[in-house]
């Protein structure tokens, strides 16, 4: 139950969105339809700027369709070494772009500094034919561990880029997360910071099977929809991945489904401090937490049905816990008795 | 209305299945969940043979999944000149092979003759350097033309495919019209005559964002799942791809809409066979209909709300009408007017 | 003898220049050498226009760099049928490009007409994401039968590829011999009909590793080189290419050796046409033969020493004979006291 | 003098075996000739077992053919952080390969150690798809540094590489310096230690465009084969590349070439030692010198002909000098001025 946000369901008002809109309902298909129209008006109103969205089924798909418009074949991808992009997408930004490389920077966990992106621009060798030129810098909002770029970083990370002609892409399967995390206008912390394109996460956060890939830079759109096609990431019923997305988009359901996650993350978190047999191994900022803690207790909340991955942070040992919008209080009712019975066991 | 089989909706069955089985239900992501499980078993049920499935977005994600697996990078698929994998999935083969070849064979309209099939495989040069090895036939049951390969015919192709190695790939997105028309066992026309691996097609029959990636030949399954999650086909939510095909395959849903949309057909034919004003270019087999008519015709449909796409069947000028699962009396009927008020006004 | 011109030797003029300029003698790597800049120089002269030149290792590396610069990996190259390109270059067209399709036009054996260039044009559906889009057109100078395209004809290619936005890409792995059959200024068939790049043919003609990839359109020059490190192409003692190239482009060394080539041919060509036995398929033009022979004249022929390749023209079987720079009077003898002795024998 | 290995001109040998023996000869093209089925037979001797050798343009191209024979598209190839393939072969392996993924591994400054290869093996998590899977270890022999790996170290890293089915190549773009500086049979730091690619490096040392990829497992010969076709590293006249690597391989040419430039780098390190403003980062092995040395002296140095490239070596900044074949006493005395004159003038 707190294993993965993957592994929640969709929001009620999804499916009734679709079952009230698209049932006995023909339209046109490849995305000439009403609701994909539809679409990009409801995300434009969102960030204030007129937006073009490109609904597929995954974000890996959505990170690198964008990648590949950003980035030639000879090109280098600059990215977090701990990014979901070089540890978790097998070998996606590779093949989609024809064969474009990753460079890994950041000394911290998991967010890039403006002095280490600008290190890395001074010190690359621009002009040189054995390196791949850097064309893109991928960020990921909120970062792999849950943290988030304040508005003022992502400008000067935006700043950067524009000296050096970097593209500046960002993941945000859990932006939203950022979103409730910040209080801040989405705008500020995508395209006025100089977000070229961003992966607005969507189905760990309420759709079953739709990402938003939100263009900024509209010359990227025709590339994007070409590549689309020619990954098999355009869908003929397109209107079905569309729909859920107005949904996720309208009355603020991805705020409210991201706001939830976190405060269960942050309620889960207080609970556990109470326990010194846990330790947090980073500050709780949206819907995953990461904590040492004994092995026999992580045996304990298995055989009571919290699963829970180990992760690394920096170089420590501990487990993952990841709330979602579904996460309610009987889950964490449960948690909480699941700690206190370790706890007055091992007493 | 006739445009295209993948302008209706979805079948409302698999909705409801969706709306009473995954709400508020969580589960593994990537396919370890149940839905997926429980996949394998109502396809191998089918085909009454142990049969892997892999739920994709779209067609053309499924065709080239299993044809990356099949054919090597400096490999040539074998295909007919008209199929949809040479004229409507833009540079995809290629693409997700890494740069394979496609050649086009097929004097006939549409489908491949045993004769050519033999012909072209004595005739390529086999050791040469020059050329990419041929490793793949591709064929399309149904025909872009709506024809079917009988049993008979598959399994000679599938037996000279056998002699030199090809594997035999099966385009299926109108499976479900084939086996309808055919009234066969779905095993005749697929893995007892030599298919590897099926694409059944189910976007266009009733689902709206799962075709099924059927895989008969077990040692390709790892490396499509490999490739899947390099091309952002691997759906976090598998779940949902997994309870749509789910409901699609029970009941003999599948194959009560092919029937639909294939007696619809037959009903149109034999409603434009009464207009000498139109004929048909091909034998209607399943649920397309190639038609010659005047061009103040095509426009009057147009207006009535019967948009059509221009086709070329071998080199004559026709329009395509295309029937599906939710394609009703009404439609029909208006269908029949509209051709009435047309012939009245030019008698 | 007459198998093929990659079976001539090196020029003399070639290794000469080579030992007296390249022994003991340091230079940069990766083209910055002094060799490699007086390349660009003496091929802007013969071209009368500023060019860059990239040496390489095979027409399949010339022609498909120039390529992948030319069109994007969603794009489409359009070429007659039976190019060099779609025939013989394995899958490497598509491994370049990262997916690029080849669409083949042409109803004539080898060269396009402007009005099927035209036709082309006008009947394509550009703005359809189910196509690739066409970016390219490749022709071959001469063609694949020995055909060369006159400068009128390429004038007019050329511009129906600037009304349609198409590049103009011209492999020229016998322009030597297209030049010395025209008696035209290479100007005139390359950069000032629109060619954009062009591969100057070098290996069948007198080097033995070098072929010259002439780009009249700067622009493309970054990418090719980008594109030949990341394909392995970079030679890093390129002198050695340049040097081969330099000392062929010198003295007209590549318009006497492809003369000879061609005047070879023609009493070649003389001497069949005594014998009526033997059948010219095709107009010789320059120096490829193709002869339509009794079979037991072909055996014959092989164990004097003259192998031959079987070809199709048409839809005829024929045999090719190809003269190269090395064809000496004693070669040309030979042939004909063979072809005289066959005659006697068959009286 | 001292930039790089290939910088140095070809040896005489090599030029003068190919002005015996391919003058005015006609051959088989794309390597069905004499000379190279004769290079295998004189390769195949030097490692005393049947190889098969593939002449290529470069040693980017040999070693990526290579990985892409033994690497598929959604494989990861394990290299050391710092080698070649990583820093200064720009996209190619992803390139070759069709997308797939290089993981560094060493916390040394060049030589993977046996224990890190182990704990890379016990960590990965093979069978999650979310990751690619390891297929190949890529060594350099000798390292970028310089320096070679032992007998013995090899030949537990080949163990270590069976035990977990991976595939060993080697990036000998130096190799005959191992050799030269190990004292050891070919055979023990190659097939004999698991070896199944090997790239003998040629250039660098003694030829002018021919690199050996030395093929000891035969099954992936055809393939690399067909993947050097669609790269176009066919060499139409490869016998003219063939020839190169026979004269380099007669007469032990290869072995006293690179015991020269390693004398030659003994020389330079007793001759840098003696002045304590130079520091050597790493001891000398081979036939490359990392120092450390004041701004002035570099400048000077450069002054006189000496251009050196800055290099990282740990996190030390230095030059590197390096020397090849051809660097004689002359060069060795001018250096030893050079220096001299800086101290003097320091004094």
């Amino acid at each position: 139950m707190l294993l993965s946000d993957n592994a929640a369901p969709a929001s009620p008002e999804i499916l009734d969105y679709i079952c009230r809109n698209l049932q006995n309902c023909s339209d046109l298909p490849y995305g000439e339809d009403q609701q994909t129209q539809q679409l990009d008006t409801v995300v434009s109103e969102i960030f204030g700027t007129d937006t073009k969205v490109f609904p597929v089924l995954s974000g890996t798909a959505a990170n690198c369709l964008a990648l590949s418009a950003m980035c030639s074949s000879t090109g280098t991808i600059v990215t977090h070494r701990e990014s979901h992009l070089c540890q978790s997408e097998n070998t996606a930004p590779h093949f989609f772009t024809g064969g474009a490389a990753l460079h890994r920077i950041g000394q911290g966990p998991d967010l890039i500094s403006v002095d280490e992106l600008r290190d890395y621009c001074c010190n690359t060798p621009w002009g040189d034919v054995h390196s791949a030129l850097p064309q893109v810098l991928a960020i990921a909002q909120v970062s792999e561990l849950g943290r988030a770029y304040s508005t003022e970083h992502l400008a000067e990370l935006g700043a950067v880029c524009d000296e050096y002609g970097l593209g500046l892409y960002m993941d945000g399967a859990r932006f939203a997360n950022a979103v409730a995390m910040l209080s801040c206008d989405p705008a500020d912390i995508s395209w006025k910071a100089g977000v070229k394109a961003l992966t607005f996460g969507a189905i760990k956060n309420g759709t079953f099977s739709a990402e938003a890939l939100v263009v900024f830079d509209h010359k990227l759109y025709p590339v994007i929809r070409q590549k689309a096609k020619q990954a098999g990431h355009l869908a003929s019923k397109m209107r079905y991945l569309s729909a859920q997305l107005i949904a996720y988009f309208s009355d603020e359901l991805w705020l409210r489904n991201a706001r939830n996650a976190n405060e269960a993350a942050a309620t889960l978190a207080a609970t556990l401090q109470k326990h010194p047999e846990c330790e947090l191994a980073m500050e709780a900022q949206t819907n995953q937490l990461f904590v040492q803690m004994p092995p026999d207790l992580h045996q304990q909340l298995s055989h009571k049905g919290f699963e829970l991955y180990p992760w690394r942070v920096n170089d420590t040992a501990c487990y993952r816990l990841v709330t979602n919008w579904a996460t309610d209080q009987k889950v964490l009712d449960e948690f909480e008795c699941a700690l206190a019975a370790f706890s007055r066991a091992s007493r």
